[in-house]
């Protein structure tokens, strides 16, 4: 018997990553990997954007978790459509899983796919979802050496957002230090700062994701 | 040529924690594992708690980090044994990580040894390193969500230190869902609340920590 040994597990995501993503562009909808520590305000941050954004962007969302489906119940109540993943202990999404949930997904009425990924700093930077942008949510309280930490994931955003930002007066937070670091690791990147509890600073979060629905949209 | 597949990762990884385990104990040395979320404090608890109980307890340290060495330095300026692990991507530290690291330290001069892993809630639960008591390090603006989103690290927890404590007047959390849920998960871990900023708290960390020191030397 010929054993087979996968060796490019990674190669063979990137592989099913492009599928996903000229799946995605051939139906129109633009797509958006988020990303963060547990507890950062992914799932928040979101519910705030479909409340805002829904009735003029037709939303769906991935909620990748290992085990529950709290976060997807919460969207859910929103009446868009919502595919949860539960990875069973493994500490990503990947391609595949993405490609099953697109699957039971009706995207051609959805405009804008948002996949929140499981909370993690670390593995999820491996794993190309086939998404056309990649967002990292940051939070004040997990502290300014975050970039320095974890830099790989930092270096893969094309936005950075920094949220929890009512809570700077009662923590040490050296926010020169953390922008610093994130230039040196991502030229691309902008640091959007947002509290999802006041709403500080949603209104910028809000015209980025119209911006990238508009012109993604009309790229394809 | 024969391809052996190495079917059982996690039982290789047991069979070296129990080997680290019995080094240690041959060395009458305590071993603790820190996981925690990326910033809920560990490394301020662990700085702490060598400032407090320093004079009395002889500490040595693995501090896990997929790249830096930044919690290594703040805890080398110290003056006590110290040995930095990169996972180099790595999601979590393993068995094999910690023998290496062994091998670095002065165990006769080591009365407890604090094994601080890599900022993550999954993966670390699924490789033992041969540590005796197995600390979580919960934070308020994580959110009182985590124990129902990440079971298995709770599940395991010999103590949950729930830390930023201070935070409660500004964040939305809801103390008695997190207590009953990780009394749900695991039937022997006390919470401890804490503040490392504050102080709050601390003395019981404190007192837990000389508890397990005296009785775990003694049992050795």
């Amino acid at each position: 018997m010929k054993i087979k040994v996968l060796k490019d597990i990674l190669g063979a995501n990137d592989q099913r990553a492009k599928e996903n993503h000229s799946l995605l562009r051939g139906k129109n909808v633009v797509s958006m990997n988020i990303t963060a520590s547990p507890g950062a305000g992914k799932t928040s941050l979101i519910t705030r954007t479909i409340d805002r954004l829904g009735d003029k962007i037709r939303f769906g969302v991935v909620e990748g978790d290992i085990s529950s489906s709290i976060d997807a119940e919460a969207i859910g109540n929103r009446d868009i459509p919502v595919v949860q993943i539960n990875t069973g202990g493994t500490c990503h999404l990947d391609a595949n899983m993405v490609a099953n949930a697109l699957g039971s997904l009706p995207l051609d009425k959805i405009d804008f796919l948002i996949i929140e990924n499981v909370g993690n700093l670390i593995c999820p930077a491996s794993f190309s979802l086939g998404e056309d942008k990649n967002v990292l949510v940051a939070s004040i309280p997990e502290g300014h050496d975050k970039p320095h930490k974890y830099p790989v994931m930092f270096s893969q955003a094309d936005l950075v957002v920094l949220n929890k930002i009512d809570l700077l007066p009662y923590v040490d937070f050296d926010m020169e230090e953390f922008e610093r670091k994130v230039a040196d690791l991502n030229s691309k990147a902008n640091i959007l700062q947002i509290s999802c509890k006041t709403g500080e600073g949603l209104e910028e979060w809000f015209s980025w994701m119209t911006d990238q629905s508009t012109s993604l949209q009309q790229s394809s």
